[in-house]
């Protein structure tokens, strides 16, 4: 599996992912799924991939080729180099997605298999806002709201709840590469299918520049002190709810205060 | 949807679920997933569910009355009233399972729909220890392990994450009550379809009695000082949580300082 997120705030965007891939449990690989596409001061994208490796490497390698022979004869067109929005980005990605996967999906699905494969992208073009798009396996594709300030890929659900507690459109650059970091931490510890190195892209708006990129290996010293302080912080913030009553009445074996309220009747 | 988890420690056992149920999201209706089965001071049982809301309610339907007719002439066998072993319960329960889904399978899966249940059964029988087992569709069942505390039935991804850090044998009952409440309301947050009032039931092992049972709605003041408590204790945690260098080096709008590892190369 795989888990990317990308995140679109006030500030720029933040771009995460994971590098495991596997083909069953005894196949397990590390494959980086973030990839750029830069025209220096001009245009940036990162795309991030989810899904069938041979689609997904297919889809990368024909984005950098198409965007490569912008201009010469016979290029293809729109690509990277030539879209106007980053809404035409998507729309673009979704086709040669769709197109990549079509090539194999008939044999694969003989085998059991899909080719889908679900992307994000995004980036800024110059004179555009910055934007971050999901893209289907059926090429079809979404972007953000002011109360959806983020797109996960993958296997996403693990680290849903603290993006939905602290990403908001307001929230500073490192806060939401922080929590995207916390986010696959999560979800490394939870599903074996997910694993480092961590990739994690700032981009702060209008720079038209990779501004802050990090890979980081398991054993890299600023990832084990934020996944350390992450999980001693999360454990002290539990220690400190509120008790339930029973738990001020009386200590663990004293039957005499048990609650009133008892087994609830079936059905 | 439905999440439910079961947690099983040295001092006894927890059960915690949702009460929404769906078919479809204009068809939501409020259904308890937690019964209990209960011969005073000899043995109880506590179920959770999860899946088709008619199977589910026909195997709860049939526990009890194949309990409440043991001993009679022509009862059927094994029943709650009679398994010797929690691990007899579970298969028990497999069976009577697999019965229901398949008095309605075929006629469902015309309509492209699933009888498919999955069930969680805990307690304790007088001389037995307690146990909690989930069972599957199929009706085959896992228990815990010295390292797996817990189960989980339904959505259980987006709460897994907070189980994993706090669960251990060791963790009080309280602890482990509240964790329990904590991992419901981070999937409420995440995912509609589950939703309150949230049931919790606390098991003091060998009192083979129902020790605490709560049902708290949206509103009750518990449950709301819980969760608040725990988004302002996240929020806090994630604060203190180390910066990142380029943090420490400028300020969000200092273009000098930008690290030197910049776009990653693509493929």
């Amino acid at each position: 599996m795989t888990y990317c997120v990308a995140i679109d705030l006030d500030d720029g965007l933040v771009f995460a992912s994971d590098s495991r891939t596997n083909a069953g449990v005894d196949q397990v690989s590390t494959y980086s799924k973030m990839h750029t596409f830069e025209i220096e001061g001009q245009r940036l994208f990162v795309v991030l991939a989810a899904g069938n490796l041979a689609t997904t490497q297919a889809v990368v390698n024909r984005l950098q080729r198409e965007m490569e022979e912008a201009g010469q004869e016979g290029a293809a067109e729109p690509n990277l180099a030539t879209v106007a929005h980053m809404s035409e980005a998507a729309e673009y990605l979704g086709r040669i997605n769709r197109e990549e996967q079509e090539k194999h999906s008939e044999a694969l699905s003989k085998s059991g298999m899909k080719a889908d494969a679900t992307l994000i992208i995004g980036g800024q073009i110059a004179g555009e806002p910055p934007a971050i798009y999901l893209v289907y396996p059926q090429g079809n594709y979404i972007t953000t709201s002011q109360h959806t300030r983020f797109l996960q890929i993958g296997e996403s659900k693990y680290g849903k709840p603290i993006l939905d507690r602290i990403i908001e459109a307001e929230t500073p650059l490192g806060n939401a590469a922080r929590c995207a970091l916390v986010s696959i931490d999560s979800t490394v510890r939870s599903n074996l299918t997910v694993g480092p190195p961590i990739e994690v892209l700032v981009y702060e708006r209008d720079t038209l520049e990779m501004d802050h990129y990090l890979c980081l290996e398991a054993e890299d010293e600023y990832l084990r002190s934020l996944t350390h302080a992450w999980d001693e912080n999360v454990k002290k913030a539990f220690t400190d709810l509120p008790r339930f009553d029973w738990e001020h009445r009386h200590g663990r074996k004293d039957r005499g205060t048990r609650v009133s309220r008892r087994a609830k009747k079936k059905s």
